[in-house]
């Protein structure tokens, strides 16, 4: 019952008076919150009233009048304020004015702007042009009144409005309002009642406490706007209680001399610098600033015009800076050199003026290092990873795609990943465009400057390899029409040949012809700072995805703790295993397979042995066969005509072959674990390359515990009897060896299915990893290489707010993560949790696994700086609630 | 505290004297509550004790002995029934035999095989003997005693006995045991008494309340089994208390004279009529009968042999019939001429004799139509549905797929669609064999008798046609090799040409060269009085999935209650309309589309007006367009030149076309309500032609309610825009046409983040239509159409127990049906739900289903009378839960 009380209480503030106690920004908003921090601390915030959330239920049924209890408790608390400010609420001399405004727990849309100058009657405004000296400024707050009154609370259109200030200008040869004299600013106020008055055929209210009460009830309704309902929905806010209201003494910078309305910052929002910054309006509202209809002074002339003040409004943002411990924005008012604080508020900042303030504010021992990693904008390691092209004197862009991997490229286009790997020997710089890169092209992709493809989503082949890379690549790009006969292709009407030059941005999608200068990225010692506060913080554990002992060398520079995904088949690919692994796939039985599957067995050891030597001590998850075996062949006669020289295998046979081998959706097809359900001989041959590499580098002192990962399992009795099969096969290599071998074997959740059943599976895992890229695949039914037929228009129609592909879906996907992970550590408390998709790299997803308790996330070793950050910062964020 | 005391009170039970409380099976096990029951009625069971599944958990501690608790209470209990049989166990002289079983609460693996004859001593036997005057039957119980413990308590290998045993036939020149004589069988038991002794290492336990003790432990014991732990944790029984263990006084009929043991059936399994029918073997146990190692006679010879007895025998069975409402099995002991009653249960049935054995039962009164309906074998509808093949002088089938859709058909071989149509003309039948079918093969597939694919899974094009069709199909035939060119095709060793006739079975997937005789389905009243009784009791709508005027009168004949599924896209393919729909898709902007769509509304609008005229009053679910427009384009060279000649369009622009919208993945690619995004003009035309086809009937005085649904949607965003552009445009077309059509917007739930997400999606959907297919398919990431590379592996391995296209997998897809359902209707109470994938034929997935509370399933209609006997049963079912 005590909150119930609270909850209703009107909460009063000024800088002399307020109580200790800080309501939380559901029951008084942020803005509410805000300005009952700024009194506490004494700055000079005109006073005012916090009428709370907990009253916005009360409106609905209020036919547009407060409640009795309410409205008693409103005229004790401005009782307060008269007493408080020595002047009368409605008082025909000079009367004690308000402002209200909405005050939501949180930014959103559908609340009240402004209603200015309440409590202000027509004889009111006369004695208050006498008692300044000032009647523009007096009638200029009555006018200012009846507009936000009448488009506010009675809905009158502001159209009409705006019609009669521009008569008003014309008619008095003024530019803007406040040239406007005080006699033409009565006249337009008397119009604009006269307005309101035709436009809801009712007379003006012009009893203060009757319009008053309508304001408040107009502001707490505004909660309930139909945009405002669907916009809560849809960020499912539905359980918040309501709005609060900030009524709050004026404090305008209106009159015409030593007035005015600013703001300030207290670090330069581009660079960081600590240094005062912002700007000044003279004889104006904080509301005419931001319409932006005239031009401001830099905030630093007031050290001139207004010393005192400016010296006292530097000291404030100081203070403030301190108390809120973050780089602020501090909006004010200055009335004839009085100086009014009218919020603070966060700085804005740049990426990389977020690096510094941090550093700088811990530096300074403003806030610890814990509060300066929040200050970080995740984004930041980017900036400071890849060379950005200097578009300064650059033509328009040529063309665009989706930006699958971040940083930029120039070079000389070629349309086969062979020659890019000729011209690399040449030393020449290339950039590949193809329709879509296979596992074959995987020479010219390590070669080429950068990749651009016409086909493709941002999870599609080229686009991982250049993330995992850490090589600049664009995808998607529709617009391009290759000619591969011609080696040329056309972007709109040009056509750009082999060996032209071109420049690509890999942050935003764009093409440019020709060779655009490349600004190399600056490392700054900062960030290695920063990326310690996060390690000394974070709970997550941060794992590379690494292929091979070179890229688990990279990895472990950028601090990857182990290794989260080893994908086996890219091993495959290598130029002296393919044609073996390609006769095992034609081989008509068992025995054929299991000879050239025999063949590939030491060669994959080796690799292992390199990986788990680097390694030394960390883990190491490999996972076994996953693609298709389709995808091991060649398309098309050519490819497939030398394979059969090369092979003296007749060509009809690698056709007959490949074609029994397509599938019609291949994503959801003969791949994963159900390859070693109907070929056990391969992922015995893996298991045994894996555990002999182990007896061997083990025998050398080398400490390795391999995870074995099963993938695409759907339902328990996949990895029930693929275990099985796993670990009678180490028992067998560990006796053949005599060595012991410790392991674990988990498997990949990856299916929607094998979420739902996570309770069934989890007893026969030692750990998962999410794929989170087939899992978003499936619960959206989005293929990922197909995507970009719709994707576009889908984030043009706001109907994704991104790429689901780059940024985890919380609602659906994430859900079944959540799922997963429950159920599983219900029925079996050690399961270690991972995820291995390319969320692993994504921040704000980062931040959504560290809440689900998950072990570790894994990423490319290029997104491995960012990702510590990310965990970093969500775990500080975890141990502030 | 009551239940707790209550489940583990050791139950007694005679013919004389039961307790009237009818225990759960949970608590006394299925066997000791049927004998329960048989006792109650004063049958004349062998006395007997339940120990309840309550004292189950309390074994696993006790050591090999019994808690003194429960020896106690069992002591006082063995009193009782000594004091019933008037013999002691453990006597020396002539003492009270028992035989110890497993009571679990429903048939599971890992259960105790009985104990026989326990309190026999070697003295007991020898006096037994005496008493008896047959030294046989006394030496033949302790050797049974002795085996039986000694295997499933003392834990001795079966094969020693074994060895025994066929070393005593050779010395006795014997050819079963009951041939041996008294020595013989002295000697055996006294040889099984050592061989235990040296096995195990322990004298033989002679104490025969020892013996009993750990006889009752090993029996709760084996409910540890790892066995049975796995099993309850498959079949997700986990929850299950325990076993219950019932201790019964023997009743043997190994007797040499006047003694036997057999079952008794009350009607003829094979047709259903009543009669009694089963088989006696004499001088035997029950086990003997199973064991099958002698010939039995049939049991009406009794009525010769032992006149008294069988019709003793006889009046019970049909007592028990009568009391347990159905058919029974009984099995029974003579000892002597006396009866013994060892236990009643339903009789085995085939499907046809289930038709049969309710329609009587109901007839006679035995049972109400409840009860009836819950008798019959859902699949009998099936077998009166379509016509079988005689394989009485059938050779070996040629070759086997998957059986695709049920009955069979006998025709000539043909490989084009184009030949199957022009030979029809011609009134002769055809079998169309194909790699796998397309929509453009539809005409073929209207004439052909029945067709074969040697690709493709259950639910590929082919299959779900031919089923709609009520057409016999087999798919995924692997072993078939087409040669297109040749007009042939080979099947193992056997070339089968063009003409060559040959048999199929969908039932089994097999094809026989030749022409085998059909035999004529039988269609009895039978089926239509047990429909109705079912449509009396079911709560759940059967729809029918219906394209056309023509599928929609017979859906009615079926008796459906309305369409659940019109697929528009079918519509398409009709040959006057499939060259403008490939106009629309070649068109090069939204005006060249409009065009085209305009032609096909006329079209379309007839459609829709035939549909609604035939269904009036009923509901008409539609769907707009679904699959993706590369469907609706000519595949390979011929096809598309033709195209191109046909529209006076460059090939070139046809292949270009074609291969810009080749997806990798078309099942998870640009289609369902992602075309009407970047499209929005082919759902206009859609809603546009339902609506006025609606306007146009409502005038004639039809009734009708159109109820739109929009396919795959993942996010709550695609349906909101959606249904704001079709609640718009259908509000036009009204006006336009001054008539009001009342109608509903809905979407299928097809994609798993749909179901998980379906708290925000049904505030925007007046129904859901669940589309279990795709469902399935993103579940398990199973592409249908190539799911047949494995699925066979993962059946044959025991993986998957049944093709989840084919009976709904309740433990993950079915948690996203049920997810999707409860939150739905959280939000949204009035949700109207229903099914419209392959499940909503399958009786298991329709009684998921109506647990699940859904309105309706949709199935083809040929389907439509077993979904309404399922319906029917389910509704019982739950009654009488």
């Amino acid at each position: 019952m005590k909150n119930a009380i609270d909850d209703q209480t009107i909460r009063f503030f000024s800088s002399e008076d307020t109580d200790a106690e800080l309501p939380a920004a559901t029951v008084v908003g942020e803005k509410g919150r805000n300005l009952i921090q700024v009194a506490q601390l004494g700055a000079p915030v005109p006073p005012g009233l916090v009428l709370p959330s907990g009253l916005c239920a009360l409106m609905s049924d209020s036919n547009g009048e407060l409640p009795p209890s309410v409205q008693k408790n409103l005229l004790r608390s401005i009782a307060r304020l008269e007493e408080h400010t020595g002047r009368r609420f409605g008082d025909d001399g000079a009367p004690l004015l308000l402002t209200l405004r909405s005050s939501p727990p949180q930014a959103m849309p559908g609340t009240l702007d402004a209603i200015v100058n309440l409590g202000l009657t027509e004889a009111g405004a006369a004695a208050l042009a006498e008692a300044l000296g000032d009647d523009r400024a007096a009638w200029d707050a009555y006018r200012r009144l009846i507009e936000s009154y009448g488009v506010h609370v009675l809905g009158v259109e502001p159209a009409g409005f705006e019609e009669l200030m521009t008569e008003a200008l014309e008619e008095g040869s003024a530019e803007a309002d406040h040239e406007l004299s005080g006699g033409a600013l009565e006249g337009l106020a008397k119009q604009f009642r006269s307005h309101c008055e035709q436009e809801t055929g009712a007379p003006w209210p012009a009893d203060p406490l009757e319009q008053l009460s309508r304001a408040i009830v107009a502001g707490y309704r505004a909660w309930e706007h139909p945009q405002a309902l669907v916009y809560r929905f849809e960020e499912d806010l539905d359980s918040l209680p309501g709005t609060a209201l900030v009524l709050q003494t004026m404090a305008s910078g209106t009159a015409r001399e030593r007035s005015g309305a600013g703001s300030i910052l207290s670090r330069v929002p581009s660079t960081g610098e600590k240094k005062p910054h912002g700007h000044f309006l003279a004889t104006a509202m904080g509301s005419d600033l931001t319409a932006g209809i005239r031009m401001t002074d830099k905030v630093e002339a007031l050290a001139e015009t207004m010393p005192e003040a400016y010296r006292e409004l530097l000291a404030w943002t100081d203070k403030l800076e301190r108390h809120f411990r973050d780089a602020q924005e501090v909006r004010f008012a200055i009335d004839r050199e009085r100086l009014w604080l009218l919020d603070s508020r966060p700085a804005p900042r740049t990426a990389k003026a977020s690096l510094r303030i941090a550093l700088e504010l811990e530096a300074e021992g403003i806030c610890d290092d814990r509060q300066a990693l929040l200050l970080l904008d995740p984004t930041v390691i980017d900036a400071y990873q890849y060379p950005v092209l200097d578009k300064t004197d650059a033509p328009p862009a040529l063309g665009k795609g989706l930006p699958a991997s971040p940083g930029s490229a120039v070079g000389q286009v070629v349309f086969f990943a062979e020659h890019a790997a000729e011209l690399a020997g040449q030393g020449i710089k290339t950039i590949l465009i193809r329709h879509e890169t296979t596992p074959e092209d995987i020479d010219g992709l390590k070669v080429a400057e950068g990749i651009v493809t016409s086909h493709g989503g941002l999870t599609s082949h080229a686009a991982v390899v250049a993330r995992g890379m850490g090589k600049c690549c664009i995808v998607g790009a529709g617009g391009i029409h290759i000619d591969y006969l011609l080696n040329e292709m056309s972007l709109g009407d040009t056509c750009v040949k082999r060996l032209d030059w071109i420049s690509i941005d890999g942050n935003t999608g764009e093409i440019y012809l020709g060779r655009l200068p490349q600004v190399p990225p600056v490392l700054e010692g900062g960030i290695a700072k920063v990326l310690a506060w996060a390690d000394a913080h974070r709970t997550l554990g941060v794992y590379a995805n690494a292929d091979t002992a070179e890229d688990a060398r990279h990895a472990i520079e950028q601090g990857a703790g182990g290794i989260g995904l080893c994908r086996t088949e890219h091993m495959f690919f290598e130029i002296d295993r393919i044609p073996v692994f390609r006769k095992m796939i034609l081989a008509l039985d068992e025995v054929g397979r299991s000879a050239a599957l025999a063949e590939l067995q030491p060669m994959q050891r080796k690799d292992f042995m390199d990986i788990f030597r680097v390694m030394d001590g960390r883990p190491v998850t490999i996972r076994l066969l996953d693609p298709p075996l389709n995808e091991f062949l060649p398309k098309g006669i050519r490819s497939q005509t030398r394979m059969s020289r090369l092979m003296g295998i007749p060509v009809e046979t690698i056709q007959q072959r490949t074609e029994s081998l397509t599938e019609n959706n291949p994503m959801m097809g003969h791949r994963g674990c159900r390859l070693a359900i109907t070929y056990p001989e391969i992922y015995n041959m893996q298991v045994r390359a894996i555990v002999e590499a182990a007896c061997i580098v083990i025998k050398e002192g080398v400490s390795v515990t391999p995870e074995i990962m099963v993938p695409l399992v759907s339902t328990w009795r996949e990895l029930k009897m693929l275990r099985e099969q796993i670990e009678q096969l180490i028992a067998q290599v560990c006796e053949e060896l005599g060595e012991s071998v410790p392991f674990k074997i988990g498997t990949m959740i990856e299916t929607p299915r094998a979420a739902m059943c996570s309770r069934a599976i989890a007893r026969y895992a030692d750990f998962y990893s999410f794929g989170t890229n087939d899992l978003t695949q499936m619960a959206y039914g989005f293929s990922r290489d197909d995507v970009g037929m719709f994707l576009p228009m889908y984030l043009e129609k706001e109907i994704l707010d991104i790429d689901p592909f780059i940024r985890l879906d919380q609602e659906g996907t994430g859900q079944l993560v959540r799922i997963a992970a429950e159920e599983g550590r219900k029925v079996h408390p050690g399961l270690k949790l991972g995820i291995c998709g390319e969320h692993g790299g994504d921040a704000r997803s980062i931040k959504f696994f560290h809440e689900l308790g998950l072990d570790y996330v894994s990423c490319s070793p290029f997104r491995i700086p960012g990702a510590r950050l990310a965990a970093g910062q969500a775990a500080v964020q975890e141990q502030d609630r």
